[in-house]
């Protein structure tokens, strides 16, 4: 999927091993958001802490560590969560014209009840005192951080063949209703998570048709924004374009 | 550094060989926010677009796909980050109590002008119209994505022996004004990007005392906030009790 071949690689002392690299890559470019693959098997609670480690060594502004990890196995609260989706998703299904939303009606959009291990990830906004190192001029920074935890929870998951998805169609304050979370903890994310049948070869939205995937190339700019004809840049995207080429043909 | 046995692992028919899961958990735990340990070795292309790829393949909300990669090379416009870096240091410096901001000022924040590469991740809040499929009730979802493309390119970096530091103390306006990032674009990370000397063995902050390691055990609550006592958290609490103790031994 991806070509590993540089003019000078021996400058990377503190690379990975070639086949380690493509570990990496392999998780990141397989990676899903999933929502309707879930399998009932229970998640190990040895696998599960692996993936709440991985969280908890994401980068932190501050070194503050914001995060918490609500872990959800009652079914009575995942069933006060899905409730919670549900009045979210009708309202935001009448949001689409006409043609979205008989295609998000369609869509499978959440795999609560079906996910043996839900979690909610958080953000403690206090959690080392008003002046945090490196949020003051950048106050959402620790939000931010807690984003962080999520991704490498999600790329630890996805080695580990246990599928995430992650549901963002709720009110705010029925979720915090429901898994009692105070006013002044914010809810960054909340995770279905389980082993699943498969991993789909695209995202989901883009096989339904929702929205294509973007052309890289189009997203980079040079030095300014909107310069695309910088002579470095020129290079670069020779090199984006052949790995875009390299992923329509053997994705 | 990590234990990798499960119970029942055969379940896991979509899971990575264990040296390929054990890659993308040292890619995890080794990372590092970089500041002071930049080479001047060029960083090629090839590689930059595997990384600026890493990032396309990030999670994104309605795969509106917001993100934006101004990649800045130019000296000059280096220097204007980097100044208006110092001056925004300048003002967080005196907001810390006299003992933390001794160490605050022996503290290197950034490798803007050392690192070979300098990278601003943006967040388009328009990308893909008004109305995007799991942002209507979490507004933030978008400025999310945008996170999650950079912790992807960061462990991606990681994999590569290239470091990664994420620089946040600057004046949106002054960094918006240094890269002409026009008004309706959210500047999400500014990212130094080279070689590096080493990886240090823990976060720099921990290392330098500014603020510990939090123990993971008392972040992970179970079905309602603040609940520790129920009998599922009991062994997972003991996993990863387990697994910091390892972490600890055996860094």
């Amino acid at each position: 999927m991806e070509s590993l071949q540089d003019e000078n690689f021996d400058n990377a002392a503190n690379a990975f091993c070639d086949a380690d690299r493509r570990a990496v890559y392999q998780a990141i470019h397989t990676r899903r958001d999933v929502r309707s693959e879930f399998l009932p098997t229970p998640v190990p609670d040895a696998l599960l802490a692996r993936l709440l480690m991985a969280a908890h060594h994401a980068p932190s502004v501050g070194f503050m560590q914001p995060w918490n990890f609500l872990v959800v196995r009652s079914p009575a609260v995942k069933q006060k969560v899905h409730d919670a989706f549900k009045v979210a998703n009708e309202e935001a299904r009448l949001l689409f014209p006409d043609r979205k939303r008989d295609l998000y009606s369609n869509l499978k959009l959440q795999g609560i009840l079906d996910a043996p291990i839900n979690l909610a990830v958080t953000c403690d906004r206090k959690r080392s005192g008003p002046v945090v190192l490196g949020r003051t001029h950048m106050p959402a920074m620790d939000l931010y951080s807690s984003v962080c935890a999520v991704q490498n929870l999600w790329l630890a998951a996805r080695a580990e063949g246990v599928g995430v998805g992650w549901v963002s169609i709720f009110h705010e304050d029925a979720l915090r209703e429901a898994l009692a979370i105070p006013a002044d903890i914010v809810p960054i994310a909340y995770l279905c998570i389980g082993y699943v049948s498969h991993f789909g070869d695209k995202p989901a939205l883009e096989t339904a048709g929702w929205l294509p995937r973007l052309a890289v190339e189009d997203l980079v700019f040079e030095d300014q924004w909107g310069n695309t004809s910088a002579q470095g840049n020129h290079a670069l995207l020779k090199n984006l374009h052949a790995l875009a080429e390299l992923e329509r043909t053997d994705p």
